[in-house]
């Protein structure tokens, strides 16, 4: 089910069977909502029909100068699909030429609520 | 409410009123876990109980080099109060010491889920 962004919720927990990745993008505070954009289009476009796709989460800093993708994916391979997905990858220089990427593969390792 | 960490649930939405920290630590592999216990400790003891903390969540990278806290505060002002507080600020050497932190404070500009 695909739901629109407004409604959409994810969720951070330990017991959930998935890679997280964490995407942090260096920009110019001038192009920041220009790359937010791009990954918005990215998203809707192509990677959140990708197999394995559960969530992304594009976050902009207060100070202009980063964008945050804090995405889900149910295995490293489904991951790792985006590079073999000729549509995906036609995103990436775009990308690539107005910011600096540090992409990531994590798992959850501990969780507090207030 | 504090829960147990086991049950503990981190919600990512655009409707939420909070500010998100992302701080980013590279480390060394063989300091991996130990960074982890080191920021488990610091949010259990003391970042966890100040006013307005909402959320801290630990990942590990996979190939061991990084550690990122996506931590969700009330405000601005209710973040910047760790480095008021003394307590909060008797951890910081001691990670300082085996990690080097990138923190970025963002707000969520857009969420998709599956």
């Amino acid at each position: 089910m695909s739901v629109i962004s407004s409604e959409s919720k994810t969720t951070i927990s330990l017991d959930a069977d998935l890679v997280t990745l964490v995407n942090v993008f260096k920009v110019k505070p001038e192009n920041q909502q220009q790359l937010v954009d791009m990954l918005v289009d990215a998203t809707e476009e192509t990677m959140g029909k990708l197999p394995g796709f559960i969530s992304a989460n594009i976050h902009k800093s207060l100070d202009g100068e980063w964008v945050t993708n804090y995405a889900q994916w149910k295995s490293v391979e489904d991951f790792r699909g985006i590079f073999q997905n000729p549509e995906a990858r036609e995103h990436m220089p775009k990308i690539g030429a107005i910011a600096e990427s540090s992409p990531v593969l994590y798992e959850v390792c501990y969780t507090k609520n207030a």
